[in-house]
């Protein structure tokens, strides 16, 4: 097969596995025991916080490990916004944010929060100017994502970063799911104040992620309890699913300077193949886009039939998100563009791993051609 | 070593951790994916949920799976709440609950909710008749555990559940981590609505849980986003983590009827053996206890001492529950069931699992009494 839905999950490393079948079967005590049997868990928990926290060049008790990416986002935003409900009740985000970062935001608004949506250009970036503009007295948090999950463009991050250093009491989160090894990431720097990563999107398993929060920063728990993970996250810890996840962070960081390129490579080169189909209009953006995810329409051919046809040759690609896919609803994103419904309701979404290679990309360019041919046939 | 601490943690299962890799490795699609990759994944996904139903005796649409018990309690209590605060804000739970119950009720109380605890008598059991009184007009939910944490005691859950057939309008919660396995549970003749199972406690993964929520009753979801679990639980699913809990579950049901006979036969030895000495108090009651649990105090020894004193000799135990043993706070179930701070502050748990053998419990006490021997002797 080749795999091409890589923004919607990954295949796990296979030392990333082996990593958590010898610490779930041989290190399987209880982090929080009194005993050295529960321990020993207890260091390789610290040690995959350490880790972690070393490659994302933060300190180990800013790094809290929860149980994926749509808890990190939750925990985040539901919880600084508990937290400061006091001091405030405004919040900002974009208008392509995954529904992850969207339904909470809904969710607070229900609860009386006021959320300010921004547009992005046609590029689907936000612009950190209107940003600043919309910031109010009782602004408490700005949501931003780092890339796209839909058409991969990379906001600008660091700018909004510099906007927010001049208004201090308005906190950052920085959805990096879709970033992770392909797009540059100064948690310091850009002033954020918490960070949000999903391992299944990096090689390690589903149901493990990673949230940033800053030292010093306050957030109301969503899960009370035991008060592991700084009473910010209780619940008997996954040690065996944190091992695993910063095996993998420090897998990927590691081939991510040798491998961008490559994926660099086959983007461009899907890019040129794909945009010389006269039927073929591609939506990721030229400029500010990372490099793993390319999003084209197939002009008056819905996405669910094109991604059924490329299955059939065993090509695995997706429409929008995986979450949204079987809404069969038109990609939210496109739509924020200002593309019209139509060109969103053909989008098709590839989205490469580091283990994707040239070969692959010639496959599939064939397959689309030959695809495309097909259903315009029966079309006409 | 011998582990006596199954009521903190257990060791995964073999075949529950290699149906975890193949899973994690062969179908690591996203069960949210329109492609046929993704429908394998889903349907492993449907199957875990089938046959976790069937196991409980529930229908397919009434399992969640979660990210263990913490988030299955937090879930149930807080989403229970939530969604009911228009009708009501009184709450009910015992004085006996584990702390992600316990502070989650009190999370609600800051919240404004108001929340009644229930006393237990001197075997930590509450009184149904004492629950129905406690009942108001405006009370919306009760929570109660099947099995206590800390002494292993059971609480008359279905009596409980007969009480609420005539108050319709609560809501009935039930922790059920500690007793899978070892208890009866039937979830629909209790009239229970909300229940609660941690993976990790019956040999499945860690960060891995379910939540039964009868069919028709709404709670507010902690995670927004993709909608999954049927909107009440977002989140990319953990497939693997699902298949793993349903196969551990099937494992530990059909183990349950010949070896619960076997862990009592464990538990009865250690309660006659340890109670003939006389510096030993047992703490857990002779009737409604779950049989893998065996509470005792030490008279005059603080219970690290002995912690640290028996893992000298590889032997595994614990003071109370796992989170709470760093504290080094007497165990909160003792104080509530009227027993002096004294007692409470040298109790010592022991924790079966269908595993432990006869032969680790002679050795286990003959450890125990030179333990007790040589204490005496340094504190005399
Ligand atoms: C940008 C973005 N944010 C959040 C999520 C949610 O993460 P998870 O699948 O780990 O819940 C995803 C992927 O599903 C994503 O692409
Ligand atoms: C009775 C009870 N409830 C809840 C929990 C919490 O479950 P978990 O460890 O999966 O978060 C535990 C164990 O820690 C428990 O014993």
């Amino acid at each position: 097969m080749i795999y091409l839905d890589n923004s919607a999950t990954t295949k796990p490393y296979k030392e990333v596995l082996d990593s958590f079948v010898t610490v779930s079967s041989e290190y399987f005590g209880n982090p929080s025991s009194l005993h050295s049997f529960g321990g020993q868990a207890e260091k390789l928990l610290s040690q995959a916080r350490e880790q972690t926290a070393k490659l994302l060049d933060v300190k180990a008790n800013e790094i809290y490990f929860t149980s994926g990416g749509t808890e990190s986002n939750n925990l985040a935003i539901k919880g600084a916004a508990y937290k400061n409900r006091n001091r405030g009740k405004h919040l900002i985000t974009s208008s392509v944010e995954h529904p992850s970062v969207r339904l909470a935001m809904e969710q607070l608004e229900e609860e009386g929060f006021e959320i300010t949506y921004l547009p992005v250009d046609g590029n689907g970036r936000v612009s950190a100017e209107e940003l600043e503009q919309a910031i109010r007295k009782d602004t408490i948090l700005v949501s931003i994502m780092l890339v796209n999950n839909e058409v991969g463009t990379i906001q600008p991050v660091k700018e909004i970063g510099e906007v927010l250093k001049r208004h201090s009491t308005v906190l950052f989160h920085v959805d990096a799911i879709q970033g992770v090894g392909k797009v540059p990431l100064h948690l310091h720097e850009y002033g954020i104040d918490f960070c949000s990563f999903s391992g299944h999107k990096f090689h390690a398993l589903k149901g493990t992620g990673i949230l940033y929060v800053r030292d010093g920063i306050g957030i109301t728990p969503l899960f009370s309890g035991g008060n592991q993970e700084r009473k910010l996250r209780s619940g008997t810890e996954n040690v065996a699913g944190a091992v695993a996840i910063a095996k993998a962070l420090r897998m990927t960081l590691a081939k991510s300077p040798d491998r961008i390129g490559a994926m660099r490579e086959i983007q461009s080169m899907l890019r040129t193949e794909l945009s010389k189909n006269e039927f073929i209009r591609i939506n990721t953006p030229a400029d500010h886009a990372a490099p793993h995810i390319i999003n084209f329409s197939l002009k008056g051919i819905k996405s669910e039939v094109f991604v059924h046809a490329l299955e059939k040759e065993k090509i695995f690609v997706s429409t929008t998100s995986a979450c949204s896919s079987k809404k069969k609803s038109a990609s939210s994103t496109l739509i924020a563009m200002g593309l019209p419904e139509e060109i969103a309701e053909s989008a098709i979404r590839l989205s490469l791993s580091f283990n994707n290679t040239v070969q692959e990309a010639v496959e599939t360019i064939s397959v689309i051609e030959n695809t495309v041919k097909q259903l315009e046939r029966v079309m006409k």
